[in-house]
């Protein structure tokens, strides 16, 4: 293992998920911060902008050029929006850059899908062609793919506890139940009322329901695992934390399963996956386990009374559902340990 | 309207519950505070034990004594646990006294069902006699009662939303999964590790999954509106937060029913009912919008693509979910305007 | 007693400290809610704008017309922006209507003052003319005035544990150190980023140190009781809080004073003002115990080591800090009993 | 630089403090973790006892055995309390062992004053033998030490923005005010009711007011620093916040001093130490800049009208005010780089 370092240019860096990423890269052995672009910031040295990185780095944020950009790095994670990121991503993808893309501009397969959720997609020759960045679900994909499309927060904190179960035909078709609560560094650093800490805290509220547009992930995945059609009903709700996803999944057994047996199936699938731990019976995810860390925390209990399974996650959206996620699948892009720079313990309490 | 006020007892007053009765006996235009029992603050005045009260009554909290209360109160509430309260309620019922009670020990009609979950009972010979208190549900059974179980503050914010869609047929047959959070306060003043602020704030978990004893109650309602066995999947989860429980309930339509159709199923049923609010279209119920207030707030959202109601409720666990819902009984058991000492605007922010 | 319940205008009734006002209002029994401005949710029914109030009244917000509420209006209470509430306080008194205001429009004397910290008086003529509004300093000039200044929530969190040790020449001359933590109803509903739940959560921020301009309010009070200039070190400080304000005030004791001497000169002080409690010894105020109600609990303590005397305040800045004073000042205004309305009980938990 | 670990121990790893020194040993490039001793806990793996550490060790809780943690750890962090560490420091010293202890036992210098607050010392011998561990006041005693008392977490919040101004004699003889806010995590997984989530959110206390045992370190290092006896009036207050002290520090400049003369003498005394950041002009510390870090931010500012000095500090009371201090310590007694293991930014947000 040498240990030259790739330069690394992280577009859209001022917001929460860029932020991760900052935090990750600096410690990350083989990475190093090459450039940090942000529209509002640029000029100003990131440790300025953001106290908390004070003494931590000399980069300055700047202006987004993503044909300079492909000069200067090795390697490029996105965290641009959807409609912004599908141009810049493809001028580094020409120039032979790898990219890991936070949007949803790559995620999907089915343009008219991505369509009626987005509108008109902005780079069409490259839609489709991303892997889609759970690495628990396409792992053997990932060793040297050029573009990454990392998955949203809900959809990996979803789909992680859910996977298991389709995939062998262990549950009955019919819609997928998902009842999620996230914590509000998920909406960004969005200046909308119901984010002010007046509003959110002491506070709980659905909203999209059943009509979020991270469903058209969750089904495609579901699907494709399942082969054939899933439908999800989602239901979001925005919880008064910083960080975190706390998801139930709601599925039909299709035979007589137990508690144990249902951990069991989680057991197996986790394997060899060193970012999901399936917790012991009787413990159930917490946020607090995982706040900070890449972990996904998963189990699953049946309801025998009622023929209900329960699946259940907990997972960082900041980490595991987005800055460290993608540099998970940039270790398994260049073929390095999965879990280099990112076995961080959780921050508790 | 005559304005002699009833002398209240509040048994078991040092609790979140208790104390929140207190707030609103003081406040009741038609009540008095007698008496107030703690085992734990015997002799202490109440506005030394909790210093919010401090200058706004002159009681004592004193050993609980049931057959003294009984000739000093028109009427009791009670916040004693289950196993507790039986006794003591039955002392004050055979005194006379009207008893609205807290604990589980007189909700429940099967008393095997109540001693799986709870032990043998305490006092069987009332068992099966109260009035099951959520107004709601149970107007006509009111007036003129001697002993009402006020509902859980899980099963009110779980039956709410769920209720007028089972008495109707409107929904299959099988389970109903419940998925509720709610606030720590519903937990009580516990000294347990896992409600100190350093372990909740920022984090969520679920316990007791398909395993929490309110499933009784709820099952037991729901079947009783429906007209059929209805089992209910019910997940709790505690939240960072300090009053409110937000509950999703998810159905299986029995035929074609629009968003539209299943709102005005709720404004139907819960007109004429104060404290039941059918948001418009669009707005989902939020704990802050019912917090420190007698308000259920409720909607409900059909998921066509994949044939999933979905009901909402927020309420706030110690005054819908407990004291609120305890004077609202007494209200309706005197013949008072329902609404009498309980129309207080929640707090916002 | 009569029961005819005036005919109350609130102007900038969408912000935190107007629907706090809103909350008192309708539950005041003789006040009756006739007008609430907003430029922003004009047409707007204030159920429909404020979920929280849904059912509790039928009036709708309206464009502020100062001329013409001055015919519907008995009493008008401003929660108008300093600037903006000068000239419709101006208008409203010309038509002979009784205003408390909360801007700081009329709080200070000296006119120098005010420019320095606010610009040029849109009113001059009016300027000088209100009673300050801290009922328990300006007692005396409350009834029937025409003109009341309510003070800001800082001062009367300072002023409070302040003025009794100024007032009796107890305190060596020399500045006045007042540390105070604010929840973020203080800063209303302003969509800055410092007030976003992710970056105000599990954090706390000094501002404006030194340099924050309730100081001058402060200081022309405290010189005021203290016969003498008194300066002012002020430090505010934005907690994770909703609501409630927490003050230490640092003074030097002028001779020998005990923990209990100062305890008996706040008593003396407040005897008589139902809204200040003075803790009884080895209590400490809290944001709990006022939340929601119109008290603000003091005390002090003496470092008899260091020759400090610490005195202490808790109040919620929404209530004593703002409405819950405006319409005590009304009620002294009125000759009403000064708590009519304000009774309510703090919400704890 | 040798790759070889050093064994290490941690005492009393179970509180909060224990947990995050293992933390940050379990990523620190030096050191391996050994043993973790809980009482509590012995024979549970420190991965299931808490759930944030599944996966990441196999070390097991282990009672204490101070003798025989002598045989197997090259160096010892202890977190027992006072009273308990000073028998198991003195064991493992005696071993040779050297040890970074972070209870009281052993950071005073005078013996009497130490009985006042904490009652018999448990191992008089070892008295006034320790190195007092705050690196950036007795850097040059470091090296090669072989007992450090780190310094208490209010302690440290109080001295890095005092001492500069104290050293060179920049303020006047007469109390020190320091009035200081902290995070929960400080007091420990107590099980007391001031400390459950339903309590302390939304909530802030003032509590052992001129009282608290901290006064004793301040006073004897203040005094130190500036060479002549200081007092200090110290006012600790409960935040609802997890980790973080923010604590303002009043002085009264000896001569005419600008807000820009203090920041340079922060500037001066804290160029070359890594982790106590000089904030720029306009920026106050805030707890989220150093969440999760060792960094302590400081400014000063002088409000020149009233001649007052306000040094103002943030820092996270479980790093740098307590675990991350510690390994601080470690580093500069082996003489390796101060901040290795320790520049992991802070989590944002």
């Amino acid at each position: 293992l040498s240990t030259d370092r790739l330069q690394v240019a992280v577009l859209g860096a001022s917001g929460y998920a860029g932020l991760e990423l900052l935090r990750i890269v600096l410690r990350h052995p083989r990475l190093e911060l090459a450039a940090a672009t942000s529209e509002q910031r640029a000029g100003q040295p990131v440790g300025e902008a953001f106290p908390s990185l004070r003494g931590l780095t000399s980069v300055r944020f700047e202006a987004l050029d993503a044909a300079a950009l492909a000069g200067r790095a090795d390697v490029a994670f996105s965290c641009l929006h959807h409609g912004t990121a599908a141009p810049a991503v493809t001028t580094l993808r020409k120039a032979g850059v790898p990219v890991v893309d936070l949007s949803a501009d790559f995620r999907l397969r089915d343009l008219a899908a991505f369509e009626q959720w987005y509108g008109p997609h902005k780079a069409p020759e490259l839609f489709g062609q991303a892997v889609f960045g759970i690495p628990e679900l396409h792992r053997a994909e990932l060793p040297g793919a050029g573009l990454v499309a990392a998955a949203g927060c809900y959809p990996t904190s979803a789909l992680l506890p859910m996977a298991p179960f389709l995939r062998g035909g262990l549950v009955e078709p019919g819609p997928v139940i998902v009842d999620a609560k996230s914590g509000v560094s998920g909406a960004g650093r969005s200046l909308d009322e119901q984010y002010l800490y007046a509003e959110l805290a002491e506070n709980v509220k659905a909203y999209k329901v059943a009509n979020h547009r991270h469903v058209a992930e969750m089904e495609q995945e579901a699907s494709l695992v399942a082969g054939r059609p899933v439908g999800v009903t989602f239901v979001p709700q925005l919880l008064p934390v910083i960080r975190g996803i706390a998801t139930s999944v709601y599925l039909r057994p299709a035979a007589k399963l137990t508690t144990d047996d249902a951990r069991a199936v989680l057991e197996e699938a986790y394997r060899g996956a060193p970012f999901v731990r399936v917790l012991p019976a009787g413990e159930t995810p917490s946020l607090q386990a995982v706040r900070g860390s890449n972990f996904c925390d998963v189990t699953a209990v049946v309801d025998a009374r009622n023929g209900t399974l329960v699946a259940l996650a907990a997972l960082d959206n900041l980490v595991k559902g987005a800055a460290g996620q993608m540099v998970q699948c940039l270790n398994l892009m260049r073929e390095w340990p999965e879990t280099l720079g990112l076995l961080e313990a959780p921050l508790v309490p």
